[in-house]
């Protein structure tokens, strides 16, 4: 029986800024793969006994493929209980989370992802203003500038099948938003996820296509709606033991400290 | 002299996504101020002496003005020390954190922004996907649905000028991205905000125009480019100080518990 890979969030960088989540599995990790990107205050948080790998890919440098990561979480699983990949901030933004899932599922490793905060959002905290406001911006854009060439950003932008729509506050006229977003250019194919009470207790998460979404009834608040084609419905994606996990961790009342574990090694 | 607010991202829900420092500032705050969305387990990691406001806005319930929001704010830091506005998710995105922002500027109170996990990332974590992939989706759009009714969400989209972007991995031809949004439609004169190392030891914000990004050098990576008109260079938005906390907290090896504190009361 395979150990289980825990795809988390490393946030953008301050120990502070980790989620008390992912403090709690870097200290009981058996294996961390972790991008270059992470900084030392946070490896020190891992305990010394654990296996330590840097998997970073960076300009200039020695460097593991893709091939060579996947590889090596499913390997670690197959010796190990806990195994930590820790990414750079989010893993669900420019991070290739989709490619390792790919490969976990692949494997029939199990797996659970730890959100984290994102590079954007730390970015709008240091300077001091909103990244949304209703007298300025209805919308916040993420990309990158590697996508912006190649191609001219605003032909991606009026494509859109090249993006991923995340809607806050989807309800309760799901087919006034469906409707809209067919009128946008979406197939009514388009694979939807229906996300209520994402990362709390009672977390329910629905698949279903645009066509669907537009005789969803009530749904239970906070909700949040994802349109695109990288949301597929997969029968390995089981959303209940995240929180189980979770609350498995608050029961324990472990004493989660940013104080460094001695020494990562 | 009056005391700091914290606005404070609660991430979406469970306490163990909040951050290190979330959960820090909550147990030392004198003044809590929370929406309404806030779960009780996360409210239980007040400390017992301090006083607890919810302010609140939900559809049909006794709800607190945004004007009474920012007044209790201000009032609240001219007679305590440590105030935390604690509010759902990131309080960057659809949570008129600007608006806040400016009443702390405008009455001269100290402030600080800790962010959070936000609910897209929350969704995709729970959902097993990613929210971009280089396979199938270049860029992520939030939004929300209110916004999309009203006006079309495809004019919305259309038109630069509503919405904000943040740029992943600007650089390092800052020409050639400057280039990729003058040419979607904005205006040269739009406000940029270029921040490097943002959450991380040596952060460093930038405040320029989309013009003079077309000229700028080397920026310490990572990097993040936000665009639009959320962007403002104001005097009292001082980054520096932002990091100084994370380092002070760290420095005590303070040891950050989810077990609660007893009882908010």
């Amino acid at each position: 029986m395979p150990g289980k890979v825990h795809i988390v969030g490393a946030g953008p960088g301050a120990a502070e800024l980790l989620t008390v989540k992912a403090a709690s599995l870097l200290r009981k990790a058996d294996v961390v793969l972790h991008d270059d990107l992470v900084p030392q205050e946070i490896l020190d948080l891992i305990a010394p006994a654990a296996e330590v790998i840097n998997v970073g890919k960076r300009c200039g440098r020695h460097s593991t493929s893709q091939q060579q990561i996947n590889t090596l979480m499913v390997e670690s699983a197959r010796r190990h209980g806990c195994i930590v990949r820790l990414k750079s901030g989010d893993p669900a933004i420019f991070g290739r989370l989709g490619e390792e899932l790919d490969a976990l599922r692949e494997a029939a490793i199990p797996f659970e992802v730890v959100p984290g905060v994102t590079a954007a959002m730390t970015a709008a905290a240091a300077a001091g203003f909103a990244l949304t406001d209703r007298r300025a911006a209805s919308a916040l854009i993420m990309l990158t500038a590697h996508n912006c060439r190649g191609q001219s950003l605003s032909r991606m932008l009026l494509d859109p099948e090249q993006s991923t729509y995340a809607i806050y506050m989807p309800g309760p006229d799901y087919a006034a938003t469906a409707h809209e977003l067919l009128h946008l250019g979406l197939d009514p194919s388009t694979p939807c996820a229906l996300v209520s009470n994402a990362g709390r207790r009672r977390q329910q998460v629905k698949f279903l296509s645009l066509h669907d979404l537009e005789s969803v009834g009530a749904v239970a608040a906070p909700a949040l709606l994802v349109v695109g084609k990288v949301v597929r419905s997969v029968d390995c994606a089981d959303p209940a033991y995240f929180l189980e996990d979770i609350y498995e961790l608050s029961n324990q009342h472990s004493a989660i400290s940013v104080q460094p574990a001695i020494s990562a090694g």
